[in-house]
């Protein structure tokens, strides 16, 4: 008989030291994130990529290679299968003859974090966890403090009180133990740390628990998989703590050893980031295997607004290992990004989201990317989640009465 | 070789006239709705439900029963195929041992308006529409104007200037013509017909153009098929103009005729509607076939505020004809619903969608419903398009530095 799932142990990717994945554990002692390790071998011999096909479309179909070993502790909301869409008229525009977006705004609570808050939260209930904290920008708080509720774990999440209203709404409903600060993401870690240490509190932040990458890492086997187990050329990542790229380098190279993919070019994984926070573009650029502390770190796309990840070091790992590279853009250059997307091709992304297709475009113009190359752009977000971004003017207000000719320019309305 | 479409007419059902389908159609001469007709005998002798299996799980995996004849002109944004999810915590609240959501939220612009756009845009494109316009209180007008980006057809959408910000936005980003006006969205109604008269552009009001009951309808389709091809006993829906629950009954039909369903008892179908907006309500009451204008409006839930719905008949009829009601609750009993949701079972819904919570407790407490149905409560947008629903309030506010304990209740920061 199957198994369930296959893990077998957590590793630190630093030291190589082992942890029993039947208890909690956070970060290794030597500092570093765990990743949870399978018994693939096993997993190959038992198991084929057939057996997928007739399976929900979640994220859970892939079972056997996420970390929760009862099927009844998952907690889910239908989290997962996302569109992967081709985008003919932007593609066009960009000089790409096969462009897609993996949408992760199609999800609940909008954003991509949700995948790591549906794996994260059901281990944590495996494990007995009936209390966890984390600081968050704003979207990881929303999606923990959600799931947190369906799996009766009480949730407490600190925010700065300039992350997204709609986050902490999100939060509040939910019934989570919201908090807010007068400072920045590192003061709300400030205080999760001392509820860790005095409290015993499970800590939920960024990669000090290791289940939320196996999470974001089914984004790499729904691209494979939707591509009809084809691997694309090139893979555009907006990248703050970079979870995501991590774990989808980490789905490739389970893919391979599963025999899910056959052996060959990998594909090339590409951090990008903005000009306003781009520790991983200067680390790449110099050959670095870690980045350094950005100081004064600002852009609107406030999810990849990390001065310093706890995981550079295994970000610049998947890129330098694929053959990709790390790329800035612009605030300009995002947001123009945004606008584009949504007027060609309907999909009203998020900021960060929208740096992958900036970045897209650069990269085709320096020849980087050639035409003929299946990129796929991973739009972490809904749109509909940053309001802000989106600025209207001249938008005509007219009174009952007033008409518009076809040309609609003639309205007797005043303008707003 | 099987076809697409099986798409043979339009038809009145009120005075039984035929339309040819290869034309752009609005309106029957006798002022009623137009309804889509299929082959439905011939399709049941080429296609049968087994061959869907495989397909993409967005709605157009039920193109022999959609009106787009070819292929090429579908426009989608990967939507359909939204979470079918047991609500177990929340049925023990209510006394329902198969209590569901059907969650909408989780689709391209975050509501079922969506479905109406994919299907009414991608046949408008087929007909060779080049502009279109309609009046609307938000969601409806966001998802055609970013499908006909999409499709490169103009869509000049006229909204209150009291509809949510987000949708405007939405609409503006999607490179729509925009226009908000001082007033209601009848006054916007009547900004559309003069345009429809005097310029020729397609009318995509409510159901004025016959395509979007056919976007809706996939709704019942994927009930039915993701419980595996059964029907449940109750399906409530919010209702405001009511093209989901006609589209759902429409469904039902056709999937009797196609033999998909086993003939029998049909799901009871229940409107739900606010007390600020109840014309169906009092309609169903006095047992009437059509309703009377609901003179002064309101409720929170903006998409159900419809005084006077061009459907009526047709929502009636799918009510009585499945042994349904219609019932109405306060807009305290909606936002304790959508409260209650999120904290039980981790789903931010729209209040619409709370509706149908309250609608199912206040029925099952009234024994209309019983324990062991299994009933299936459909919530029609994500609750993140409705920041104005969640009032926060007593939330702390820390200054950096200060600390949490265990109870989390002992902060030495301010309220907000």
């Amino acid at each position: 008989m199957t198994q369930f799932s296959y893990i077998s142990h957590l590793e630190c990717p630093k030291c190589h030291k082992h942890y029993d994945a039947g208890q909690i554990q956070q970060l290794c002692k030597c500092g570093s994130p765990l990743l949870v390790r399978y018994d693939l071998e096993k997993a190959k011999s038992e198991i084929s990529k057939a057996a997928l096909s007739n399976r929900p479309k979640n994220l859970w179909r892939y079972h056997e290679v996420l970390p929760v070993v009862q099927k009844e502790h998952i907690v889910s909301l239908g989290e997962g299968g996302t569109p992967l869409q081709p985008l003919p008229k932007l593609g066009a525009e960009y000089g790409l003859n096969h462009l897609y977006i993996k949408d992760e705004g199609i999800i609940p609570t909008g954003s991509f974090k949700t995948r790591g808050a549906s794996v994260g939260v059901s281990k944590a209930k495996e494990l007995g966890v009936v209390r966890l904290a984390m600081p968050t920008n704003g979207n990881a708080g929303a999606a923990w403090a959600l799931y947190c509720a369906k799996a009766d774990i009480q949730a407490t999440i600190v925010m700065p009180l300039d992350a997204p209203l709609i986050t902490r709404k999100e939060v509040y409903i939910a019934g989570g133990d919201l908090h807010l600060i007068n400072g920045l993401i590192s003061d709300a870690g400030k205080v999760v740390a001392h509820l860790v240490q005095q409290e015993g509190v499970y800590d939920a932040s960024t990669l000090k628990e290791p289940y939320r990458i196996e999470g974001k890492k089914t984004m790499g086997y729904e691209i494979v998989e939707q591509l009809g187990w084809k691997v694309p050329d090139v893979i555009l990542y907006p990248t703050g703590g970079g979870v995501g790229i991590i774990g989808i380098y980490k789905a490739l190279l389970e893919m391979l050893e599963l025999g899910w993919i056959e052996k060959g070019k990998l594909p090339r994984l590409v951090a990008v980031q903005a000009e306003g926070c781009a520790p991983i573009v200067e680390a790449w650029k110099k050959g670095e295997k870690e980045s350094v502390f950005f100081e004064n770190s600002t852009t609107s796309a406030f999810g990849i607004n990390v001065p310093k990840a706890l995981g550079d070091f295994l970000v610049l790992e998947a890129v330098y290992n694929t053959g990709g590279c790390a790329i800035a853009v612009s605030e300009e250059e995002l947001l123009e990004s945004q606008k584009q997307v949504a007027s060609f091709e309907g999909n009203f992304i998020c900021p960060e989201g929208a740096a992958t297709f900036a970045a897209a475009r650069k990269l085709r113009e320096e020849g980087w990317i050639r035409e003929e190359e299946l990129v796929v752009c991973l739009n972490t977000g809904a749109g509909i989640k940053y309001l802000e971004t989106v600025d209207i003017h001249g938008v005509q207000i007219l009174q009952p009465g007033d008409t518009l000719n076809a040309k609609s320019s003639s309205g007797n309305g005043g303008r707003e």
